[in-house]
């Protein structure tokens, strides 16, 4: 009898399920059908912001895989349609045609929730005036720019600063406008420490862009053609011809939560190793709309990012496959620029260490990307939290230039394999002048932390 | 009483261990006297080809610290001073200074063999003519520099194609020479399998470089004034203004031998974890004159490389002030650049691997440093070895652009701490657009490695 697998959402999560189940089950033996309530599939949402400035010229080069090329790998893939309820006890999700308005049940034997997540828009006055846009979705990116070329005017207001905030602000300034960004926090970037957010707020001022720390938006003021005209706060009142919300995202889980799933603190979906949905063994979920572990810290924690949804569909599709795969969690590695400013961070913070219970030394060292002697060496920050006592590298935060970010992903491995500091300053890193220093600028930290923690026992 | 620490050679291992020592004890508690043959201490030989590039303007640029800053901080440092024999059941050092011609017994109570390494010479015909140059010391770059700034002609050979032949290649290049490099090897970069060598080759063919592969230096020719004007093979012959030897080094051990110190198989110092040199409790050795542990291989090998010689110096330091500190050994990381190409390898390529006796699996993919839609993406070619059965990652070398070379440092962790590659494809490394792919290309080829070791048990 030939099984149906029935997937929510096409993007990341969803579509590599369907792709990893359907290379490793032929239609003879499942019918994999993809419901999306948008129009696109396979994209990168991640690119966004790149498209908007300019970087990325069209938009269908964020777009991995189009519906009719997963349609001619033997996926039933219906666009537009969304599912509006799920009937657990009898395998099946209701269907919403919007091309049609129709609606019809579908039953699953193998069900895949990779519902994504949904922008955070306060409820503020004023919040869905023409001209405020959120960039979640190509449709989101899309209506941006379509606001932009209108050239309504010169004054934009980013709302939130952490990496899709701080990457707009950049995609507007190169496209020529006034650039003020407000954040309720003490610094722009909250997943670093205050200190390192500093120097962030510090480049992005050098470019020009307005940084407002400690500014809660109170309303969106509506102008003479009802269009937005200011954002406002307590305090001040910001002119704004076109407003970006870059606040963070919540996971799309209305239907789980109203078909009785599991869900964590932070709204996601609780999943086990193997992405199935906890209580569940023929329910899986992945992507922005799960929970996931937290190495480091033992927490489960939303983390919406493409890399983690692109595992968690190849791990779901191997399952479904009838295979076996687990994704073990996440350390919290993300990286960022604005303009040649990089910014990279994994593992814990100062504020998350002391939630998780642990006491850490904190250490940071001011190194050079390259050699200092060889030209175009930039200088590099970073920060180093070591366990108190083992030593075990607790978390890294970089902020510099030519070859910053990426120098994080030596950290995320130490993480994940539970290195102390000590350990790490013997580690075999690549060196010549181009690219680092003769200790690398992650050996000196470890070399600063080790120290830290044997002077504190 | 005050002890006498002896450093013999004044260069990274050197200098560190002294002043690390200092750090930790001071001059009423230890003298530190630190004999070095030539003029400069704490260089980057490393550097000399940026500095004969002219990337770099200036020798001083090269030097860490000199002999005067070293002074300051309580190092008694003797520069053209040589040391001719080694008395270790006199713990006596005979020390010759070349500026008064005189010689001295010094009493040792720690001794630190710091002697570097020597360019390999061949004994040809025509090897020591003016114009043949080897690049190993500030001295030995300050005379190429003299003999190009000469201008003699326009012709260069280089003779080897390993870091530093590939280096000077490209600095003479973008002198203005035409250039020919002779290897021995099939392909450039030996320490690369020959299917990534290949394709360093293809680059530097594309800057313009001769690259001549299999070829077998028989003799230097000698022009009318007496000068290098040729270099020979048995099939053909090269005109050549100047030569640069680049044929790698061999541990400057001679006096340790004389002295009857334990020697390996590739001619280094034998120590322990803590730098000691076998068998003496109060003698250590590091940097390029020792052998390291390859914890890939468990074999011993010779490696040159700054970075390995400032930690040894470190630890030493450590040892000798009375601290503890081990150096655990290598996974054989290097990385270079040959204009905008950068290459890479850690850990076993495949030769290695047999010789070690370990069976393997080997997978080459090809991908791209930042997203396929962002701005500048360039392809980068990534081989990776695992071990037959066990999965357990072996080797990385990698072949690209832009942010190409430092990805081997997720390689030198995994190797580090025993990784498979199964594990490895779940790493939580850095990701956007301007950085990587959603998958970053260590990914890609961990996950095509993990199906080859799945595919044959």
């Amino acid at each position: 009898m030939v099984e149906r697998m029935v997937v929510i959402g096409a993007d990341a999560t969803g579509m590599s399920a369907a792709s990893q189940a359907r290379r490793m089950r032929g239609p003879d033996d499942l019918e994999i059908v993809v419901f999306e309530k948008g129009h696109h599939t396979s994209y990168s949402a991640c690119g966004i912001p790149y498209w908007v400035s300019g970087d990325v010229a069209d938009r269908d080069d964020l777009i991995a895989r189009t519906p009719a090329e997963h349609r001619a790998r033997g996926i039933d893939l219906r666009t537009r349609t969304e599912i509006v309820e799920l009937d657990i006890p009898g395998r099946r999700v209701l269907a919403l045609d919007h091309t049609t308005a129709t609606r019809a049940w579908w039953h699953y034997d193998k069900l895949v929730l990779a519902t994504g997540a949904t922008p955070i828009r306060p409820p503020l006055p004023g919040i869905d005036l023409p001209g405020v846009h959120g960039v979640q979705t190509l449709d989101d990116g899309q209506a941006l720019i379509d606001t932009l070329e209108a050239a309504h005017g010169r004054d934009a207001v980013v709302v939130g600063a952490g990496y899709i905030g701080v990457e707009m602000a950049e995609a507007l300034i190169r496209r020529g406008y006034r650039v003020t960004v407000l954040t309720r926090g003490e610094q722009p970037m909250s997943t670093l420490d205050p200190d390192m957010g500093a120097l962030v707020a510090d480049a992005m001022r050098g470019l020009g862009i307005r940084v407002e720390c400690g500014a809660e938006v109170t309303a969106v003021l509506a102008g003479d053609g009802g269009r937005v005209r200011a954002v406002t706060t307590p305090d001040a009142e910001y002119p704004a011809d076109v407003v970006v919300l870059g606040i963070g995202v919540t996971p799309a889980t209305g239907l789980a939560r109203q078909a009785g799933l599991p869900l964590g603190e932070h709204g996601g979906l609780l999943t086990d190793l193997a992405q199935r949905v906890h209580g569940h063994d023929d329910i899986w979920a992945g992507g922005d709309c799960v929970e996931v572990l937290d190495l480091v810290s033992g927490d489960r924690r939303h983390i919406a990012l493409g890399t983690h949804a692109n595992k968690h569909g190849q791990i779901i599709g191997t399952g479904v496959g009838g295979g076996y795969a687990t994704f073990p969690g996440v350390v919290g590695t993300a990286v960022s620029k604005v303009c040649d400013l990089e910014v990279a961070r994994t593992g814990l913070g100062e504020r998350q260490a002391r939630e998780a219970g642990l006491q850490f030394h904190a250490v940071t060292i001011e190194s050079t990307g390259r050699a200092g002697y060889f030209p175009g060496a930039q200088p590099m920050t970073v920060k180093m939290l070591a366990e108190r006592r083992t030593g075990r590298l607790l978390g890294v935060q970089i902020v510099g230039r030519d070859g910053a970010a990426k120098r994080i992903d030596v950290a995320a491995v130490a993480l994940t394999t539970r290195m102390t500091v000590e350990q790490m300053t013997a580690l075999d890193l690549g060196y010549a002048p181009p690219f680092s220093p003769v200790w690398d600028p992650i050996l000196v930290a470890a070399r600063r932390a080790t120290r830290a923690v044997a002077q504190q026992p």
